[in-house]
């Protein structure tokens, strides 16, 4: 049986891990959001991409979610005394992530290519794909103005109010091989807990994808980020209410209406189980709380045993 | 009274040091040798200046010559893991000047302007400017092959036997603008005690510098590398021996012929100003070895009290 993970952000790149644990190669493929990509210092930079394969790889730093643990920033300090702006976080080991990116990118190399270079050479086994080789890009309108992700995310600290979200370049987009491949031929598709609207939105924008999963002949299960009312970490929670959206698991889930079969909420949030099921898919209430590796196994193992 | 030093390698940048310190910022001029320039890992690296560059920034490591002081290379190993050819060390704070430079470079500033924003945000008073804003490869013709400068120094540590040396690329670039116009405004012209064959005939070859240093009405002076028949520091005496030429300061004399009227060797050499005298320069002898800042700020104000 063949699963296809849909990530993005540190909770996708959590349950990728856990499935990783849970299924061997040959039955996964972890799809990553690339809305997020920016180009710093010249350097292409992935941010969903490396978050998982550092995840995946063991090199996570857990206490920030992001880059690499014991990570150095020399190059990022001597970046900002040449007067590069250098509110974007890169550190030293993870910078070279996106020097060889950029370079593998520059010689011909697709974005899918290019990362099973790098996760091979981290020595992850899984296949880890971008949702496109082509660029898309995820604009948020807000009250200071359109913002592309990492802006609002990380120089703005998701503090400005978001009215709409737009995926710049979709429309043109192909989802990459690996993705389409995966479409194709897996059983059961996985929505990690990820942001509906900055990490699985842009996924399903590229064109195709979103009617291919309407369409997906196996099991559809989606994790929700949002528990007891709060996002486990980010923005969504603060989306949901500036969206005029509810502000639970439930207003998540209605983001997957006829997407999903089988929605995930937390144990805090059984009492929402009656209307996930009024949104036509099968509520499963559990511990989703993923704080070690173990749990994060736990999790991917609950998922696939509801599916097999 | 005006300079102008050219200056390459490691002697260069230790005699840049030293007249830094004897002359104020206007009144000297550093042009440096860029045939070494190479692309690594899709990045613009200019090791002659930036060794200029460190070592007037006070960032130099004094044991290697090369580099940056404390320097660590974490990026430099996680490239290596990526598959990356590593041979060139490049630390993670010398990284960020690559990366700066080749940003600026593709924002459309010429290496001249890329320079000066560089040394100046590393408070250097001091112009320092690249011998050309256009590429020009030195390639060594050897048993094993032509190479470009760096793999011919770095990668195979000076051991392949040079027959030729050519500068590819010297026929159509021009001498960058603050070197043309420290040419044609200054009173007193020095060559670094630097390789004649790699560092300085580099910048012989941009069209027209060799002539307006041959025409050149100030005083001009240069500052053997060799001492005691051997080289401080690099493959100039080996290059002497390679090239048929005599291994002494009087060989590196010959090469400075018709561009010179002072020609300063070390004490030990003493016995060999008739020889340097015959080629028509004046022989001055003095103690040209410079070990700490000290002894290249003596070195410095003694040549300026040569033609001051």
């Amino acid at each position: 049986m063949k699963w296809l993970a849909l990530a993005g952000g540190v909770g996708g790149a959590k349950l990728a891990l856990g499935l990783s644990k849970a299924l061997p190669p040959s039955q996964l493929t972890i799809v990553v959001n690339t809305g997020d990509d920016e180009i710093f210092h010249g350097l292409h930079v992935s941010p969903d991409v490396d978050t998982v394969m550092y995840a995946l790889a063991g090199l996570s730093n857990p206490e920030t979610g992001w880059g690499i643990a014991g990570e150095t920033f020399h190059a990022l300090d001597r970046l900002r005394v040449y007067g590069a702006d250098t509110w974007f976080n890169l550190g030293d080991r993870d910078l070279a992530t996106h020097i060889r990116r950029t370079e593998l990118l520059r010689q011909g190399l697709t974005l899918s290519d290019v990362t099973q270079s790098l996760s091979s050479a981290l020595g992850i086994a899984h296949p880890i794909a971008p949702m496109s080789d082509d660029p898309i890009r995820t604009m948020l309108l807000t009250d200071i103005g359109e913002l592309p992700m990492q802006t609002y995310f990380v120089k703005h600290r998701c503090e400005p109010t978001v009215s709409k979200i737009r995926f710049d370049g979709a429309e043109s987009a192909r989802a990459a091989p690996p993705f389409a491949r995966a479409l194709d031929d897996s059983d059961a598709l996985v929505f990690c807990p990820s942001n509906p609207f900055v990490s699985v939105a842009p996924i399903l924008a590229v064109p195709g994808v979103r009617r291919a999963i309407e369409g997906f002949e196996g099991m559809r299960v989606a994790v929700s980020p949002i528990v007891g009312g709060q996002a486990i970490k980010g923005p969504a929670a603060k989306m949901l209410q500036e969206l005029s959206l509810d502000v639970s698991c439930v207003g998540v889930a209605r983001q997957y209406e006829g997407l999903c079969d089988i929605f995930v909420i937390d144990d805090v949030d059984g009492d929402k189980a009656a209307d996930i099921e009024a949104l036509g898919m099968r509520a499963v209430v559990t511990d989703t709380i993923m704080t070690s590796d173990a749990d994060k196994a736990r999790l991917a193992e609950h998922l696939c045993g509801l599916l097999s």
